[in-house]
């Protein structure tokens, strides 16, 4: 049986590998979902994830800034507020987003 | 402005975090892409995602298994043949796979 297979020749694509990676990290997959949602305030966002801290939800979103997912605003009042924001490129993460939760309600005991 | 929103009550959705963080594990988003595509023999997903070391891919399999979303089959020939194969719970993973696939298709450089 093992020539039947033998040239089997898969190959995970990069892109979607790099990209799992990043959206899979601890805690990111639901910090952009609660951004989905439309949490853009830091308190926000730690409010709608249990057990996030607030040391490992900066980690991640300067992580997803980096990656152009997230932007960060800072509105010049007093005192001054920022804001995070998804990007045309973070909003386009909806779909596997929305796709996964279907899958976990559908799944899940 | 923080009066406009003080009531914004959104929460992250416990099933999808719990999804998000079994298939966001590190290699884990790989070997599902890789055994999406067809894969179904340890080396063949060892061959699949470079980098992927026995050891690691030994661990995320009893992972999915686990979790019912791959099954293991022993085939009782000489030499015994071992096969991974997605559970109906697996293959339903294929939307989220192929959806965070299409937006990395799309946004990597």
């Amino acid at each position: 049986m093992a020539t039947r297979t033998a040239d089997l020749q898969i190959h995970v694509c990069p892109k979607y590998h790099a990209a799992i990676e990043l959206v899979g990290r601890r805690w990111t997959g639901a910090i952009l979902s609660a951004m989905l949602m439309g949490a853009t305030r830091f308190t926000d966002i730690i409010h709608a994830v249990p057990g996030l801290s607030d040391r490992l939800l900066s980690e991640r979103l300067k992580e997803l800034e980096q990656a152009e997912i997230v932007e960060r605003i800072v509105h010049p009042e007093t005192p001054v507020r920022i804001e995070y924001k998804l990007t045309q490129k973070g909003h386009e993460l909806n779909t596997a987003v929305t796709a996964l939760s279907d899958w976990a309600a559908r799944w899940s005991e």
